[in-house]
Order: C-alpha cells, then structure tokens, then sequence
C-alpha cells in the first residue's frame, strides 16, 4: 500500500466513514458515523486520534448534525459537544470556529451543503499542509544524509503519521517525503503508553514500506546516548505562541534526552494547531484520561482475538495525564505549512500576526 | 502484612525457595530450586529479579551446584554458567567471586556446608545493607517532610524494593524506614515497560501499606515538571567508578527530567553494586532482551487466568535493551550502607581503596 491510499476519513452517501483506529493495528475496520453523536464518540473513544484527524471529524461532525436540524441553536449545541470531547487539541476548537464562521451567517435552509463543502475543505487543507510540512522537513532529513553518507535515524513518538491526520502525516510527513525522494531513513517507534499509539506508527510504516524499530518508551533515552538517533520528530496538538509544545505523553523526556546529546529535535504541525491564545504551555489544559488506561492494555490473545489484559487490580491507583508540555527552550524548530522556524521566530512565519 | 515478612528467598529441607516474581502481581507462587541448573534458569527468565537478589540467588546456585559435586572443576563450571545468566548487574559477579573465594581453599569434601553458610551470610548482609541504606536515606525524606510540612512525594523506577534484594529493598528502603518513623510518604511507580516491574512496587507498597499512584512511564516528566515530585529514588544494577549508574532502561529520562527541574535524584545500591572495575559507564554492558518482551505482555484476562497479549505481529522489528546509563553528572547522590555521598565523592565512602 502507498501512504496516499490509507483513508482515515471518508464521505459516503450522506455520511462519513472513519478507520476505527481503536482496534488497529490488529483489524482494518470501518465504522459509519451518521450523527453528531457518532461523531463525538468516535472523537472521545479515540476510534479517530492525532490533533488535525480531530479537528477534520469534528467538522464532519457539525455537518452531520446541521442534516439533522439546521438552526441556530442546534448548530451552537453540536459545536459545544464536539468541543467537549477531547480538551487539548485545538485544531478541534479551530475547526469548529471555522465551521460556525462559515455557517452562522448562511440562512439555515443553505446550511447543509455549505457544511459538507467546508467540512470537505478543511480535510483538503489539512493534506495540503501536511504535504507542505513534508516538503519543508525533508530539507532536514536530506541535510543529515549528505552529511553522514548513510540512511537517516529519525526517532518519533506516539503516532503524528497519516493516522492522525486527513492524509501524510505531520511528524511522518518529511520520512514519507524522504522516501519519494530516493533518501535512506530508518524510524524508531516508541509503543506510547497508555494508548500505544506508536503501534499505529510501526503499523504504517510498515504499509508504507519505511524501515522501523519499535521500542518501550524507556528506551528512547539510551538510544539516543549511543548515537543511534539523527533527528527526532513529533507532532503537537496545541503549540502556545511563545513556541511551547503540547503532544502526547512523553515528548518532553525525549525532548530532554535529545537537548542532553546534541540531536535536533522538531516539532511539526498544521498552523491550526497554534493557539495564539495561549500565551505559554502554562495556559494549555491537559487532559487527565481514565485510569483503565494505564490498568490494562489491548491486544490479541493467543487465538487471535482482539482482547484486554488487566497489569494491576481496580483498586490500584493511577494517574494518567495525556499530554505534556515540552518547552521551547527544548524545541530547535517547529514545521508547519508556511516553513521551519525556531520556536522563538515562530510569529515570523505569519506576518498577518504581527 | 509487613515488609519484614515478605520473603523473596529462602533456604528448605536442602533445597532453597524463591518466589517467582514472573507470576506477580497476580499470584503468589513459590518455587523451590534444587539444582544449579534451576538456578541460573530462575536468574535468565527472571523469576528472580534486581541486582541484589541476583547476587544471593547466585550464592545459593552455588551451593546446589556443590550439593551435587564438590570439585574445583564442577565449582568453576557452576560459576560460569551463574555468572552467564545475566550480564549487566555486578552484584552477581561480586556473590560469585566471594563464594569461589571462600570456598577454593577448602578440600571438597568441606565445601558443602561453607557454601551454604555463605550464601546465608550474603543474604544476611544484604539485608543489614539494605537497613542502613534506608537509615541513611530516610534523613533525605526527613529533610524534605520537615522543610515541606507534608507528605513527602518521592519517585521510584522499576523494582527496587524489598522484592528486588533479600529483605526491604534499596531505594525502597528509605520508603519503608520513612513509614516506620511515622513520616508521610507517597510514591510515583512507573510500570517500566517492557517487564512492568513497576507493578511489583505497586504491589509491594500496597502490602506495605505505603500511598502510591502507578503512572505510564511517558508521565513521570510531566509530574515533575508539574511540581509533584519532591525526590526520585531509584536502585542501581551497576555504579562505575566515577559514579555512573546503570539501572533499568529509563532511568536516564527520569534523570534528565529531575535535573531540568531541579528535583534531588539519589540511586540507592548496596556497596557490592560498585564495579571498582568499570572507570565509567562506558564499560559497563547494556544487555540486550528479547523482541518479545516489546512486541507483547502479559497480565489477567477476563476469567482471571494469568496470559499473555500480543500487540504487535512477530515481524515488527525491536530494540529491547534492558539497561541505561545515568551520567555522574545527574546524580545528586549514591546511597549505600556506607552512607550518602556525591557520586564524585564516592571513594570517599571507601578510605580502603584510596
């Protein structure tokens, strides 16, 4: 399979299609969303995950629910539930923001089909950007491989790959640009607990045909020390404006661990994920998850099935924050559509904010 | 139940007793071994784990190991193939080299009860080891309740607790002397994936009555970022020389983290842990462990019957190494029987080798 092909959301007759990711990398399943409801649970479930595959649902989600009553107040309504399905990534706030700009001064007659076309849109540009970011990280990736002569390590975390997004990928953009471009590159994959999301990252690399490594998230600090590791690339699912990251759990320790041995370490979103907003990672709300998540874990049995393990009884205690904050005295750059730039110079790339 | 009771290894009717800490947290099995074979098997699968209890079982593989053939050449043949179960944790060198030592001068035919005797005898000073490393830290927790005037929160990695020694731990001991003089303590356990031997701290605290909260290893950077942390305390399976530390994989992060926020980070290790021989931690080998470990893991399934998941297929490429190094320069202190010393002050602790 090329990357192009992998579909995680879709439209069909009158609905939307998403690859439930909750049951990957064991089943290729598709589930039909067909209301607003659907569309929030697959967000809150994280049968869709990564920052811009959210912000791309949710707007399907507005459609589908402007379908079922196209009025002022159902439209405020669905924006309100679908904002409160996930709390960190704001790509999902901005999509509904778009979506509501969009809509709120069309009669509610001319609703319907101005929701589908824009919710269509916002997937369309999330591709571009991505295919964007690919071209402006490739730059990085061809730069280490003139200068060492051999295919480039690149370490990622958690799953910022075409999984996460309408198509290509953020963090995976530039090893998937690589690729095309006839460049070596080799990527380690952390599992990602709780979630295991990086299994979603070994699983599309693999479709993809890129060479990888999976490996606990421990490891990626040893790694690093001997030398293994070129570049490292993450997604965000809010960057504040002082260039302030927020991604998945664990980003900052690798963050550390790639500031303690002198390996680039770059951040690459769509500038929808920027929150100009918040000023630094201090004012981004972290979501603390269920403690199951940390309890048990999924996977196959030994006949195959899908199937949950408990590690540890109900009664023991867990925390499980979602996300962390790395910040931007940690990041060398942060890629999105419009370039590369240093988490400092970030508001340089966007002119009209300055 | 009290610490104290918690029996990792016992001798019985010439036979020594373990308890097999691959089946924990979910039961409580003991196994008796009765040949060498059984011994260096219960080191290689990890039935017993942590440096310390590697050592004493080792003593003890000896000892059956001379039950069956008191001669120089079968001794010498038991030690190599104790010695090659596992390869990062000196403790085991260091039980095997003084077992020889006792025992090569002896005629063969005394050797059986010497070996015995002196497998006791390293138990036995494994646990006064581990009584003054928790004296000695216990000032540090005393320090920080008293400046704090709360509970003291302190953070561990893996199992370094009374299941990983003969009786109450290293950097579990300060925990444990702690809640003996009344001082509030809590601990942060990482799962440490890829062998979840977090679940054992998490397990062995709740025996204890000690608070903890169990965390995915990706969440320990963003409790300390968050202020949550007052002091990590972690054990070690081999110090250098110059003070750096080999300890399980992701000890490193945990490290970098506690540094970049200014949190103490002290590895507690009886003094058999210091390889004299290792200038640093260059020197010191990492092994490497199956895929399998990565590519699945086991705990409870829905009926309660202990089992394994995969979550990945066998084709998915892995790096598992068991072990990292933590520089000198990260650590605040090493804690051993000795006392508590800056890691480039450590000789001090041992006017015998300067």
């Amino acid at each position: 399979m090329s990357i192009e092909s992998l579909r995680t959301i879709f439209e069909e007759a009158d609905g939307v299609v998403i690859l439930d990711q909750t049951l990957l990398p064991h089943r290729r399943v598709h589930r039909r969303l067909a209301t607003l409801h659907e569309a929030a649970r697959a967000i809150r479930d994280m049968q869709v995950r990564g920052a811009p595959l959210i912000g791309v649902t949710a707007a399907y989600g507005v459609a589908l629910a402007i379908a079922e009553d196209p009025g002022d107040e159902a439209l405020e309504s669905a924006c309100a539930a679908l904002a409160a399905s996930r709390p960190t990534a704001i790509n999902l706030n901005w999509a509904l923001a778009r979506m509501k700009a969009r809509l709120m001064p069309l009669p509610p007659h001319s609703r319907r089909a101005a929701a589908w076309a824009e919710a269509r849109a916002i997937a369309a540009q999330d591709v571009a950007a991505n295919r964007a970011i690919g071209r402006h990280g490739l730059a990085l990736i061809e730069r280490i491989a003139a200068a060492k002569g051999r295919p480039v390590h690149v370490m990622t975390h958690c799953n910022a790959g075409a999984l996460a997004t309408a198509g290509w990928g953020t963090a995976l953009a530039p090893v998937y640009a690589a690729k095309q471009a006839g460049i070596g590159v080799h990527v380690f994959v952390s599992e990602t607990r709780p979630r295991n999301q990086g299994l979603l990252s070994a699983w599309e690399l693999a479709e993809a045909g890129v060479p990888h490594t999976l490996i606990a998230d421990n490891a990626a600090g040893h790694l690093m020390r001997r030398g293994e590791v070129d570049l490292v690339l993450v997604g965000a699912d809010r960057i504040a404006a002082n260039g302030d990251a927020a991604n998945k759990i664990g980003t900052y320790l690798k963050a550390l661990a790639a500031k303690d041995n002198g390996i680039p370490f770059h951040v690459a979103a769509p500038a929808s994920t920027i929150d100009w907003n918040s000023a630094s990672g201090a004012d981004i709300p972290i979501e603390e998850r269920c403690g199951g998540e940390v309890r048990s874990v999924g996977g196959l049995d030994e006949h195959g099935a899908i199937a949950r393990i408990d590690l540890v009884g109900g009664e023991t205690p867990v925390a499980n924050p979602a996300f962390d904050v790395t910040p931007a005295r940690l990041v060398t750059g942060i890629v999105c559509e419009r370039g590369l730039a240093a988490p400092q110079a970030l508001r340089g790339l966007f002119p009209e904010r300055q």
